[in-house]
């Protein structure tokens, strides 16, 4: 109604509230989940433990991982109606739209009740299982159940190629795993809480943070960055080709990031273990598009030092363990369920119903004026 | 990470951008709509000209009304694979999650694009035939398709019904669809900015916002409050009903709202309604309850005056017309279907991505130790 207010427009810097979940120091690079830095998380963490990690707040004793486990041994397997559901989706859907059903019509049938564990559970067991589903589905192949003994990462390999897959590529996602899945009070996360705070149910909540994370700004370009470095094939092309991108005004897919000021801790991560699971050649080619990239958005757009973030060498990574690129953001999804829930349970057990406001800025006192007089 | 900083938890009050939409003023109890007051609205058009004047600020000629009409009338009807998906849901499922599900499973297939007025039409068209075709496979009816001649309030009876609803209906299911059409930056339509603000598309938008307008402290309080008109009987019973109620210390639904500070309009507007459609004893029960529950909240409580809000005679009003409690607040969506894509176009209009921060309260500088030493 006034200009004089203040407008938190995109909330950048607006506290919303405490949470002991997820700590990022944008200005040291450094991300923290419930008090473990993300490199000593990596190293010695299954996505297992990391899942326990976030939603509990400590780490699993023995004991408590075999449980944990067993129950999302149990959950992977989907239901009939699902399969049916998912055989009947067009096969040229976005993966992102098809988990986005999924994980709805997975909370159909269930009795209105307080998000809790067994909903983390449930819902982050079955998001491989959904994904592999779907991508067999479009190719002419039935689906392939997951498989007991193996774990959450191995599975999602085994479900998407019917073969059990290499302990190195297995290592490679469940590192990618637990990197991507919590990140602080960012879009998908926001209203995964919001819908939590209308006392709204996880399936609800999760499916809500699916349809964020879709969006290009979000979750959606780790398979742009891909095709970038494919399209520019060999490092001696790089230069050309992103001062031409750079000259048509088109962002380039991998750079930046809203609160970090320094390098993203993912980022390094996943570029070691690019280094290691990528092609020699085309892990060359991505550290000669990053630094050229880097150092081109310096110089031509004369602003301040963007870095490198995950979204570029989760490309890489996710590529190198066989992923097909319009499943990056569905696994970006896979990972991120467990910070979604995580961060459900948490609003849930304070809550308070997350409603702003807007100020009001169109017309005033217009009368209805009959439709054959407009 | 300090204790200094101010927390926005729940954001109330905090404006998050400004809009030219609707305009609710708290302390007047007025509700606007581009201009125009909601009493104006409900006298003087149908629910397809509110949408109209929701979605583009303008009100509609009669060539733009018939261009709307014409366009609502050919999206009415679902898709066969949405047809064989409600099929497919459990008949005892909640109706916000069929229709969460269903309006996921309209998303799929289509490029990602930049929301528009289209997808606003066929989201809107095809609410009302997802509620009744659900509502009578449950049932063990086949669903009924639109009639084509028919207006967007009569085709949703219609169609649940199979047979044409008498005009006084017609007209209070219209004049409910526009008073529910928006309501300023709630949690639902807050939640569908968001998703809109990471580039993601309409359907994913929406999705999102029938998961939060489901939870009890959003849309899911009308059947209660018809579910305690039912359980007091008469007017007579009333007092120690209610007395025994706030006893126990459980909430009354159907009163008090974080906005207004005096009578919700839309609240008085739907008590006429109900003066007209309802039986005349339930609606002499209604009044009864209403003053004695206003009366008894303000005493027995000794807070601040409390107003009735707009679940309660909804609730009285929805019945009225022959909609089923369980459908009460799906049909809240079907109305507020408008008033979300109205606040996603805006945001597209001029985007910036929605990523507020949390302050990290949790533990700092553990090391994990091997899982056998835990």
């Amino acid at each position: 109604m006034s200009t004089a207010k203040a407008i938190a427009k995109g909330l950048e810097g607006v506290i919303i509230d405490d949470s002991s979940i997820c700590m990022i120091d944008g200005n040291a690079g450094r991300l923290i989940y419930r008090g473990y830095d993300i490199h000593d998380l990596t190293v010695n963490l299954t996505f297992e433990e990391a899942a326990y990690l976030l939603w509990n707040g400590e780490l699993p004793t023995k004991t408590q991982l075999d449980d944990l486990n067993k129950r999302l041994s149990m959950e992977r397997p989907i239901p009939a109606n699902l399969k049916v559901t998912i055989r009947n989706l067009p096969r040229n859907s976005n993966t992102l739209d098809v988990l986005r059903t999924a994980i709805s019509t997975l909370g159909t049938g269930l009795p209105l009740k307080k998000p809790d564990i067994s909903d983390a559970i449930a819902i982050t067991a079955k998001m491989p299982t959904i994904n592999a589903a779907f991508d067999r589905l479009r190719r002419g192949q039935e689906p392939v159940e997951p498989l007991p003994g193996l774990g959450h990462a191995a599975n999602y390999i085994y479900m998407l190629t019917g073969k059990e897959p290499e302990p190195a590529k297995v290592d490679a996602l469940n590192k990618y795993l637990i990197l991507l899945a919590d990140h602080g009070m960012n879009s998908s996360t926001f209203t995964a809480r919001i819908v939590a705070s209308t006392w709204s149910d996880m399936y609800s909540a999760i499916t809500a943070a699916i349809g964020a994370l879709k969006g290009p700004l979000h979750g959606g370009a780790p398979a742009p960055a891909l095709q970038m470095l494919k399209d520019i094939k060999s490092p001696e092309r790089a230069e050309a080709w992103i001062r031409n991108e750079l000259k048509a005004g088109r962002r380039l897919m991998g750079f930046g990031h809203r609160v970090y000021r320094t390098t993203d801790p993912r980022a390094e991560i996943l570029r070691d273990i690019a280094s290691q699971t990528a092609d020699k050649k085309f892990f060359e080619l991505a550290r000669s598009v990053e630094e050229t990239a880097l150092r081109l958005l310096q110089t031509e757009r004369s602003r301040k030092r963007l870095y490198t973030n995950v979204e570029f060498y989760s490309a890489v990574v996710m590529d190198s363990v066989g992923l097909p690129p319009d499943l990056f953001t569905a696994s970006f999804a896979a990972s991120r369920s467990v910070g979604w829930a995580a961060n459900v349970l948490e609003q849930v057990a304070n809550n308070r119903l997350i409603r702003p406001v807007t100020d009001y800025t169109g017309p005033w006192d217009r009368k209805v004026v009959p439709i054959d007089k407009r």
